[in-house]
């Protein structure tokens, strides 16, 4: 049994023209009317395939595919994009599912479980903040600043709708399984076409603060400057060996620097930079947390905190499914980690056997016009998700009959 | 003979007040009317020390003190302030002078040659551009920007005015002598009372940019990162030990960084940042700019010369007569760089026979209100000054014999 590699390249096109925007890429921004456009587009495919649908009150659209039981086997992903963002973030795993559930039916197969194919709102965070309709199906109900919650009004909906949103069934989940591009290079450079998703790292983000002493650039010799700029340099020079050291697998990034007084002639005196450290190890995440701290004495330095998200790891079961999927179908495959957050991030906090399957990137390129995932890459997604579904749904069953 | 060390510190305290800023420091703009007070209060002082006052076109105040020919020494300094600056910084060059003469008059001791004091327009280059009286004296005609023309409009005057400010009497000028806070700390470190200033630095400003790849902080795995930030990081340490290395004299600064996209999450595509040094060797200036240019190879970098002002060494007899004079004055002194740029610098394109003289700066501060020098440290200078001039005056009263 396979998926129809043209049904599904169509449905990518086709929802891939609501949002085109004429400066590049996709803008389809969550809860604006090409959004709009885009779930009533995914809605009639559901349809299609032979799912009841509905949505709930913060936007999520769910595709009912019933089966023998009223035991849940959830799949799906996103359709909001960021503004110039690609065809493929969300999109792939969303219609890799209706097609997965479409052959379903061609095949006259029922499954023990209800397939619940979810299409969730505002994964990328640009309207409102990330992760709020999943989390919001998962029970999350998030401490809202002010800013955030007119942001939420603005998107025509209220905390009454996120806690409305609440999934009755939770506890009849037994298993979550999202098909996702990689937004990495990694499967590319190892030519390896189904990545079987270990984990979603956790992301520790720091606002760090050097100090030096401000002084004339031209009156002060090297030898009694106190340069923060130079110290920052160092320690970004530094964080790099560490974090290849400490962890192979774990990610360090100083994206935003901003030094005063900011002067061509004089010597900085503070320097602020934004470092970000990603990784499913939480003790080298705070390796490299305690060198910053450290590195100059006390006083020194100054962290703050502004963004610690620990790593999920993916269920073994889900891996399985994935690597046994992959392998019957005679696709390569290896262990992957995500870098970036996804719907499963939150999803996985309230239903265990949760996982993820990655295929691969062209040149790692995301959320960005050049965004690109070859066609045999996307069916052969599709396929590993309809077999990985297929193996949890007998695994769950002899789980479920042996309770 | 010694100048009055009681009047000089009035001079500097009284001078202090005009322009006092509530919120700290001395304000005191070139062409503002607290200047104009300022250029009020050093021509009385002046009149009183026996000179003569006449000013020029575009602003420059000067004294004259007849000599029994027409050859003259030139000295003096600014009185133009940046926003909240010190009380020592230009004023004790002009104040100092004008109190050498006096101690001159109350001697009955007439030069060979007639002493100019001169307050220089515009040191600091607040208000139009830095050095413009200076210059106009000297006949340098700059190039004017439509911005520093609508400046030079601002502050009260033209064209017509820097041309009319040319002096016409440049041959006549034997020898120039500069006293000034050293706005660094190497004289205070070296516990030395006195600094023969050998030469102002040569300064080059470089806008770098350093390219890298865009990409995400999270999926892309350090062994696949091409970090502008890390190359700029890199670079910045690497010539922190390649000026030290090449030329113990030279001082590298990068004050100002920028990274684009400059988000926390995004892998730093491009950072520019502003490169300066300063020293007294070009060949040494021209290395680090070759190692900039070469480091990441062709297309890796991105050089952009933004400023490119030779160095300007002092004259040797200039450096003698300071050097003299400290010696028999009881005086430690040692040899000296100015890493800032001061009139003189105008001056000694014009007259072969310039030189300066430095007094410590308590911790190396200035342009702020810390700047401080010791009274003594004052009164040294001022009394350097006055000898120097003397040694000088004999000198190229011999050397005018000869010809």
């Amino acid at each position: 049994m396979r998926i129809d590699r043209e049904r599904l390249r169509v449905m990518i096109e086709e929802l891939g023209e609501i949002g085109a925007d004429p400066e590049g890429g996709i803008s389809r921004i969550a809860y604006t009317p090409v959004w709009e456009d885009g779930i009533l587009y995914v809605e009639k495919r559901m349809e299609e395939a032979g799912m009841q649908t509905r949505r709930d009150a913060i936007g999520n659209l769910f595709g009912i595919y019933p089966g023998r039981t009223d035991r849940i086997l959830l799949t799906g992903s996103h359709i909001d994009t960021v503004p110039h963002g690609g065809m493929f973030d969300g999109a792939l795993g969303v219609l890799a599912a209706v097609e997965a559930v479409h052959t379903l039916r061609e095949s006259d197969i029922q499954p023990e479980h209800t397939i619940l194919t979810a299409v969730w709102a505002e994964e990328e965070g640009n309207r409102v903040f990330t992760g709020i309709g999943s989390g919001a199906f998962c029970g999350q109900i998030p401490e809202m600043s002010e800013l955030n919650l007119e942001k939420l009004h603005q998107a025509g909906h209220s905390m009454q709708n996120v806690r409305d949103s609440v999934f009755d069934g939770l506890d009849r989940i037994d298993a979550s399984l999202e098909l996702h591009i990689e937004q990495g290079a990694v499967l590319e450079k190892a030519g390896v076409q189904i990545g079987i998703v270990e984990g979603i790292f956790g992301l520790h983000r720091y606002e760090t603060t050097v100090f030096g002493t401000a002084d004339h650039a031209g009156t002060t010799p090297m030898d009694m400057r106190d340069d923060a700029m130079v110290k920052a340099a160092r320690l970004i020079c530094e964080l790099e060996e560490l974090t290849k050291k400490t962890d192979p697998q774990m990610v360090c990034t100083t994206g935003w620097l901003r030094a005063e007084p900011g002067m061509n002639n004089i010597i900085a005196e503070k320097v602020t930079m934004m470092v970000e450290c990603r990784g499913m190890n939480e003790e080298a995440l705070r390796v490299v947390r305690s060198y910053i701290a450290s590195r100059y004495g006390e006083g020194g330095t100054h962290i703050e905190d502004t963004l610690i998200l620990p790593p999920v790891p993916m269920s073994q079961a889900c891996r399985e499914a994935v690597r046994d999927a992959a392998s019957e179908l005679g696709f390569t495959s290896m262990p992957v980690f995500s870098g970036a957050g996804h719907d499963s991030e939150c999803l996985a906090h309230a239903i265990p056997d949760t996982g993820m399957i990655f295929v691969r990137s062209r040149g790692g390129k995301s959320h960005c016009p050049q965004e690109w995932t070859d066609w045999e890459d996307c069916a052969a997604g599709a396929d590993v998700l309809l077999h990985a579904l297929m193996k949890l749904d007998i695994q769950a069953r002899g789980q479920a009959d042996k309770t």
